[in-house]
């Protein structure tokens, strides 16, 4: 550590100068824990102590090298994994603002703020936007430089369900593009940010929830954070809705499976004028008769990527102080270096969320 | 009942051509109850047996005939009330879009459809807009003649908690004006309608609901219906809500009151950027330093009044639907003739809702 | 005439009981001048002599009788025709707002005023919409009668100016869904409404307007209505524009095409968290990449049909007062007679709106 | 100079270590042209080379000492003055992203980046706002030193024109918080911040615009820039308003005068659910008639403070450059040292917009 830079005296593990962190270490599948460099705060940076990292669609794309992971990330050696929670342990120059020994949450977009985007108020698709995991090192470690705006202080909460918050605001990104009160919702894929969405509905005093996914245990988990009616997504999910809306529709559809069918099934159960979030990516093209699936119903079609930074931390923040609770959505917790059974874990869609301890041996 | 109206076959009780009806006979205080023909549903109008009418403060007014109601009520002789639920029993000519025997709830602001502001969506403020019993026959009678438009179809609730559903649909517009999940709440207020808009509140997601009032008692139905902090209006309303919102003050205030102190409270309270929904109504003008209170702050104030037709209904019954339990607010119930002791309940400030029975002897 | 509908009696040319009309007399292509009774108002409807109707896209696609026509129209025989202005010469029952000899220009779309979505503000999205010309007796005729609710009275405009406030109000529409002023824009497609909306952008002080087509004499009329820069759509539009806007691309897209290139176009020209208005039908579905066009560019996608019910008429009728000029856009006005050579004028892609005369031999 | 500070090699006018400036020595009326050393542009800030100084109302009350600039100014010794273009002549540390030699306006709200409301895109109400030369100085000198972020690159503008931006800013702030285009308004005060309102309001495609003013020169002014109808503030303005409007009231208040009796004349002008902005500030408390005057109406009240940032400047940029002409506004030039007799111009009422130069002798 330089001499701008202030380090936590109470840190009650010594802090070395290297630690352990899964690291992809070349083009192509798989990664490799390592013992690297502890990372130095830079100016306006803080360093973290990462007590808990949850696991991302994304990160499996890393560690598997799907076309995405090649396109993007990099370049290797890196450390991946962005979701996380920990306890600033040291200052870079100019950094300040949180104090040394507070748990934080961490915004994982870092934009570059002078951009037309930053300027008006919509950072979260910055025209310069880096990624932690993808363009800069990320939290598969015990220790993650990040700028010290993305540090979000967090009370009250474990570091696991800290770490949740990440994602809990795509889901919360998503949901309150427009009101929810007193909305009849569909929820159309139960991945941990739809059921997240569903909670978080629930919670905003939605009318009816409908929810749909392929996996059985996802509906229940779906059921269990709020939903009204959970549905198999090869049933007939719009006669469903249809039937129980009056002839309606739903006001409001949050696609998040990227599955081109549960779009086409949104589009068809939305009531004419409402609108659909979109957050599910899709890896291939979808065909859409846009005449007949968007223009004559007078839909409001929103892409949602990310977080308002920093209004979507305010609301999670808001929400969870008054009760949401997101602990039936953490299904595992693993010591960082059970990483490989943790990516099989996700990969297997039998699970929900799944949170690596790097402290942990 | 001439040949184009048509009439419920199966009403329980025989229904004659005379009824008792509370009655504003002249202009001055006081009200009567007489027997009155039954009116005759007119083109496109519907007859309402009236299961339940609950008391507002307007009815008050009308009673005690305060300068409002000498400039707007009537002309006597005329019944007056509003609130109202009950059963359709015969379709005046054009009507039939409400089954009889159906029980309906009754949208008050008769609107004429055709001004500019019907023309564009804002019926609300109809510029010729006529109110069941201030400008034309009300509810505290067995029968109301209402036109069809205005009869809204309620399912699994009680006649006096669909009664409640006008007044709890001004809480719902004044919270509803802009979003309110994960944002700090300050309701000003706590009659009737301001204990709905916590309730109203709490299930839409707020974030810390603070609740004000004069009244211990109220401020006890507050934090049954889900207030976190209830406070005395005279106590350091401003300072506590600043105390325990980071310094920041609470992102919405909504005035229930129509006291001037409580305004001020409430410009005081409400964070910069901020917004204020207006709903109480002020006897006399209130003095107002619109650069300090206002300009500086970069607020937005909205003026409440009635129900957004008909988008406020449909999530008044949504929230119903999904579990808003209104009931805690009605305290008493009586039999029509014992009007004179729902009024001087209301007027003592010790009741919550009232509810009028007419069917009942 | 029943005894119910009262007659102008200061009509210049006397009414018969029989008419001109262009009717579609089967399934198939083709239609024929025939003479059929004057159409009779109902209740709340007026009888309008037709001045003047525009020819729209879809008139020819009846005409020719497309898949959409097959699945739409009729049932045959039947009058087609919609967009029109005349002069009210009879009131059906109860009608009377708009006195005789007014002019008026028609609202197409008839809503049944019941559905959840006309009683939400959004009638014109209504589930039960009867479209002038497709399911009911249209405009290409000497008299059309409609619901006096759709009469729009004119002052100061010709007929044929006020028979395209309904194309206009599309383009309206379509481009006030956000705001425009000081915000650049894309107008994709220079047909009668792509052009009319680049007026309209003009008007309301949008910043830089690009316009693409096909045709070079399309492209030559939106520099005339107010485009800062034309292109032909073949060209690099992506690349123009990002040029002439720092890079950033468009605030807005106004999508009037309906061609899948230009669509592209469009969502790699808008800026990340622009908007995208959809007019221009698809007669095919689209491939889209949601992900990357849409979704990591945090977009708005508007779905635009029919104008808003009557929000867009005050705004229209409020630009044309205050000096839009529409005159350019009209290239040939016929008699009803010569409709076939009308038709073929807008086949061919070289006429701007084409208006037929009813009244005239 | 320290070896952090870029300079400008090419400034044709040698930059010595001291300048002059209009400074506030002590509390009290008055000022007094002193010569001050050159500031030293700090970290992430510019020096420019004040080209054109505008003179605002503010300024005129920190040289008279009212109430408002005992309270909020200095403290003394300090220079004044905010309106302002120059060019950028010297980098602070960190600074670059505008270049030696380019010409800027300046947004004179300097705000913290980290309070509730800079984190959630509302920096123009941030909780620790300075202001530039009411808080730190200011522009009436050959110099200032200013915040980076807040200097606005200028194009294909005079010096004296890109000085307006800040209150043209001001003007676009407050009407454009909603819709305009097509829309009637009330501009109510013509000083030059109003009548670049109506300028805006003509530009962004109002409908009918309505301008008072007591003074009739500002009347003709406001005239020249666009609007429709001018009154004497002391005739009946809302008859007349009423009476050019079908009835209805004006869509918009613009107020801009801070006077109240124009206050009670917007807010009886402005039809049923319509929307006023507030500008204007008001000296001293305004006694409002909330129930009739607001409630009962419907009304959207908007406070307006400064620009929002950035997006106003993107729009005030994108209006400049599509024809809005301000140059009518600028009625007088004067070198900075004749600052007095520019004060006593704006005092009087008489004046337009008021330049002082600080580079001419």
């Amino acid at each position: 550590m330089t001499s701008s830079v202030r380090v936590e005296s109470s840190v009650s593990r010594p802090m070395g100068t290297s630690m352990r962190a899964l690291v992809k270490e070349a083009p192509g599948p798989g990664a490799a824990m390592r013992e690297v460099p502890v990372p130095e705060p830079g100016p306006g940076e803080v360093l973290v102590r990462v007590e808990a990292a949850s696991v991302c669609g994304t990160d499996l794309h890393i560690e598997r090298w799907d076309p995405w992971a090649q396109e993007n990330f990099g370049p290797p050696p890196m450390t991946f994994g962005h979701e996380m929670a920990g306890v600033v342990v040291a200052h870079g120059a100019g950094a300040g603002r949180i104090a040394l020994g507070e748990l934080v949450a961490v915004e994982t977009h870092v934009v570059d703020g002078t951009c037309y985007q930053c300027r008006t108020g919509r950072g979260h698709v910055c025209q310069n936007m880096r990624i932690l995991g993808v363009h800069m090192p990320g939290s598969f470690a015990q220790y993650a430089a990040i700028p010290e705006t993305n540090a979000w202080a967090v009370e009250g909460l474990s570091a696991e369900i800290a770490a949740l918050q990440e994602p809990l605001g795509n889901a919360v990104h998503a949901t309150f593009v427009e009101e929810i009160a007193g909305q009849s919702i569909a929820v159309l894929g139960c991945g941990p940010i739809g059921v997240m969405a569903v909670a978080v509905c629930r919670q905003a005093g939605a009318g009816r929830i409908f929810a749909t996914d392929m996996n059985p245990e996802r509906l229940e988990m779906a059921r269990r954070m709020g939903a009204d009616v959970t549905m198999q997504a090869s049933d007939d999910v719009v006669g469903r809705i249809r039937a129980e809306t009056d002839g309606n529709g739903v006001d409001v559809v949050l696609e998040m499976s990227g599955a081109e069918p549960a779009l086409h099934q949104g589009l068809a159960a939305v009531t004419n004028g409402g609108r659909v979030s979109l957050l599910g990516t899709h890896a291939r093209p979808a065909s859409i008769d846009l005449s007949a699936e968007v223009i004559f119903k007078g839909l409001r079609i929103y892409g949602i990527t990310g977080r308002r930074l920093y209004e979507t931390w305010y609301r999670t923040t808001a929400l969870l102080e008054e009760g949401l609770d997101l602990s039936p959505v953490i299904t595992h917790r693993l010591p960082l270096s059970r990483y490989a059974e943790a990516f099989d874990l996700v990969a297997s869609g039998h699970a929900g969320k799944v949170v690596l301890l790097p402290q942990e041996e």
